[in-house]
């Protein structure tokens, strides 16, 4: 199958539109046009298209992922916030049986001790963070890998 | 009071959208169409009218209960995910003092750990679960049986 | 096979021959007399046998569950308190593999905190609580249902 | 009421017919006997007259407290072993609706950790541990004390 | 800056739109509509203006915080259930850096043990619960109190 | 009865009276004397008198809130660092029956794991923490609210 | 040794001074002076003397306790709060080697979880609790019990 | 002492008279009565008698090992279900102080969570588990080497 | 295949050639050297072949067992302390797949807290312990029973 | 500034006055005087002063540490039982920020589980303990050190 | 500075060197030579250098990380069974504050819950997990991003 | 038994090679060397022999131990991270039965949660923490008392 025709569907969970503005110390300046531009860069070197979509809303990202089926060929998501508490996004990517590879800019598990847990990490490919917008250029890498196999 | 004017909502939760093709093994083939159906077919044995509704989101969810307030005589609802995380919920229940029966496809106590605990079954009045299409029906009947009450 | 032939075990455990007594608040007047009387007339109309037995020791439901055996269709069975003790019925359901349903007179979820773990639940098919002498009822047909699968 | 009518259930759980031989260090010497002979010569002083039974069996001493019912003022339990595990003892305790009076030989408190924990304790009127054969006596004034209020 | 263009938001949480109705052993009967009224008064009386919301999603209510950012002078939140549940609320207010109050109508810590928890206290300038209706008037004299330092 | 007869017990608990030697970064440069002098003045306007106390001595809090018993309408407590380990406190609170607010200082919630937990508050009327000397100043608002009520 | 020699030190916790006025409900209208009336009466008829102290200081209780060697044959304590959180008063009882009796006038394994723990159980011979005035007169015949042997 | 003189009482806990039918993916097909063959054919050969009893009932095994008491040398006990519940059975092997070998069909540590802790090894001498009807076996030779130290 | 060719491979774990020096209250007076002579015997009646090896180091452990593979039939180890810290070699062990054989000299269910949870046992097929010297024989025989299965 | 000039405050907490008398098993059989004498001499020879105070009162010692602020150049404190139960003196220790020197007679981590967890530590500069009389000198000796830094 | 200057250490913990043979379930069938193969040809690709090693000997891992410094620009370690337990590890990498990427081939977070912990991370600037062999490669990318910056 | 005579084992454990590098903010600038000829002076001072050895490997520092038996009257350890993680560490302590003192250069009980417990202390008479390079010259200062007794 010719990879030109893969899309991949980027999430971005609560509060990513704040990026820039939202505690520098911990995120750096970068915001999201930025890392949204660098995505699409990437994404066309490597072939592949993406839909990117930013929600704050827990049920309007269960509903992105459940209206994914058969459309993605892989979904690229950091849940931020509710990568610790919703059990509905982790249910979400179960259902709909797409490769998901989760990012985060921070490290988490150098962080507050409630953001050590993630209920996504469970149903999710793999895993990346740490490297700020880095992160999600190597989820991209991931996820590209992933749809070759 | 004549039973033919009782109304009883149904409440779907998260991902049940996607029921027939989510987790096979654990949900079986049927889907909410069906599910639905059978409902009707025994409410109509049963006397009752029922007002059906799926959503993903918590907070649609807690609006509709919040509305239910004398307008229906009882809840049939399956939290899904929301079941383990959602206090909201939980409070609109307990909030609008309609009986309430809590029902799930799956036996949530054999499977993961964190499905283990349920937010609502404190404040519904019965919980069903493990019976797949069957304990919505059960569910249904226990409804019914409270209205009778 | 003809559903008259069925043959459902029905168990009450601890104390329940005490019910109408024990606990008013709780378990409200019903006794065990009019309970198994409604699941006789039940299982007429369901076209299905009970054999129903009360026990206050753990070891003699062991010994019925094992005994079971190859002689019922189904187990419906309410055992109080040894839901959050007995490891030993745990294993007596595992071991015979008759379908299980599991019913409690009260919602356990919103009584003290050491009645909100089953150690049965696990290995039976579904659970049903709260709902009073109906917990009963809506066993009985979840364990009709269980069997015509 | 004449005291002389009064009637009470002295109940000894598991291994306590080992008393004499039994870890000696932890126990002393005293064997059941020698209790059962102080307790009854207390009993007549206090115009009380006593049912004395010993089990091993957690059904058993279920049974007895079942069917206690209307035939005894108070019940004085040791319930060894079964203090720390028995929810069906706890639930036929607060079924019959006796004043119960719990008694220890040792002190409950200075041993292992597992036997700090008391599911009698909360359903009982008040608990009396770690005096030895005194346990009994004390416990068995205090019951009469129950009975007269 | 002269007080009276400060500006401050006032966010209810969820099935607070159902105050009065609503559990009133814990809550009373007061209602939404009457505590707005009241909180005018005293913004009038102090010099500022208020924008009130009620939402029952947690989505929107992130949305409200993420969109506050240099348009209000405070925060004045009642977070209601979402206050034991939202990392996502949490994390919008350290991203906008806005000084915010958090209240509560009841004494969260003395209800049910998962509402002794609070995501938003971490983040929040402080924190007033237990005094009905003057919860919120005492909150906003706090905001009051922290935009003029 | 006229508010000017109102009066109400104001208890500092340990440490207080280092304040604005002690740890300038958590409490600021505030001290005691500046504290007392604006709860007193506030005190006058809303037309209530003061009995304002300091103690390092769990046992002195005690004897003042016992000794409190119909001297006194309400009490404004902040019970510093035996917020967090005294039951005598706690109890003495509870037997007196006169309404209590506890505020503090700082955020406890923001800062060290074993300040998070309050004894007290689960008998206090309700909680103001984090505004520095406002805390006191909402307190005493807080008090005379329920003086009133 | 003649009995009327025998001395015992009658120690009453925090807040029990306050007995008659506090928490009616739990324990019940009878004061202080009613208990040490009864226990110098059946001290007289036991032959033992009684020095009793009342004090809300857990520093005054360990006083108390380290300067009873040599002096007391028994300790019969009601710790009250101190029970739960002074390792001060179990570490006294421990060094000074007088056999200790732990009374309580409420059942503390029925009431909240924090209540549940006894600092002083583990150093104690015994503990006698939820029989209210009895407590402390079966208190008394245990210490005597204690001193006899 | 002649070996030939010695007996040893082997018990077999709830549900082992299942075994071949029970869960077989977990413990093989081998029956009862070909364990207690073998069993008797080494113990003809290391020369010593044993007694050989089963029984669902914690009582019964509480009293089987309560009347072992200088009628066996050694005890050999597979007390299945009972391993993680009872503290009456750990309490009748203290008791007696006869050497008791622990057995095990199946490896409990690879198994659930709740089947890896074990009331009975801290007072057996030692334990042997996850070899199927091997374990017998070697737990048989065990005890014959207790027996000869 | 003849048992003669079969080899077994024995690790004792850290602090064993201290044995007979070491703690002699728990593990006797046996040393290192009279354990393998033992060892050595037993096989050669059993037919098979032994390759013995101490070590302090958690890697030469990890080593040995990595070089195992194909080399030998079983692996009988005393992992000692490494028993309750090492993740290292229970992954060894799962990566060889050699039916592998867990002892112990002391029954470490009745030693300190931290020495009653094994990180090998969910990869050995069994354990064996509490027998000293012993439980390396009859965990030889163990491993001979596994070979011929 | 030569060391003639500096001042330390030497605090006793609970029951130390009882040492000598105090379980002997544990503490020895040295005394309050003995260690006083030794600190003395080692205080002359090292050039520095010393007060010496010791209080069973948790208060007093807050008060103790309260006024030492400009008039001691270190502390050494042996808290006691206060070290696992005081937040207050905790506090005292952190608000008047003079170098301050935990010490203990026994190894409190081979003691009792509460004994393990030190409020102090976590503020004071190091801990000393285990070495009886020993932990005090090298206690002062740590603290003259951190004067000369 | 030139880019081809920059060197790498890559270190593989222990029982990879068995990868392969190992768990081919969980870790595919790749093996060491092959994942090096890679990472050099990427390495050439990026223009940096590598250094790789494998060792199942913690502390030679901590010597390995303590003499990179200055040496190296960044490290890249799939600490493998010592991310859970090693202190000493995480120490190392926090001591030399050469930038260092953690990874995992799979998904720790979905495998037994004593490897959803890990040591490491805390002081990782980032962490990959889940992806096999595409892990080391997206983590060779991390670390020249992090060289970069 | 002349002092001179007497020799100390010194173990420096994992990274403290590193000292001077490591962490300035925690550790300070001073490194191993230095340490090492302040102890050596100091030993002289107090007519002792030191044997020094630093490794990063647990093994190493076992056989270290293991080894020192009759060849040293104390031993001197700081085991830096392998004290929260080894227990073959603290076994070769218990096992060689040399007194042995722990130290640590930085406080361990104000630093992250898992440095809180010491697996070593509760085997070493004693421990000493939180004064840098005066951790080590108090601790040998130690070992020299608890050789003289």
């Amino acid at each position: 199958m010719p990879k030109a025709n893969k899309k991949i569907l980027v999430i971005h969970g609560p509060n990513l539109n704040l990026l820039g503005r939202r505690e520098v110390s911990v995120y750096g300046k970068v915001n999201l046009e930025a890392i949204n531009k660098q995505l699409k860069k990437l994404a066309a070197e490597l072939g592949v298209a993406l839909e990117i979509r930013q929600s704050n809303h827990e049920g309007q990202i269960v509903d992105l992922i459940g209206a994914s089926f058969k459309k993605y060929s892989a979904i690229l998501i950091n849940p931020a916030a509710y990568t610790h508490t919703s059990v509905a996004i982790r249910d979400a990517v179960a259902a709909v049986s797409i490769p998901t590879v989760e990012v985060h800019l921070s490290n988490i598990y150098s962080r507050e001790e409630f953001r050590h847990t993630s209920l996504i990490s469970g149903v999710a490919r793999g895993q990346i963070c740490g490297f700020g917008i880095e992160s999600y250029l190597l989820g991209l890498r991931a996820a590209v890998a992933l749809i070759k196999q």
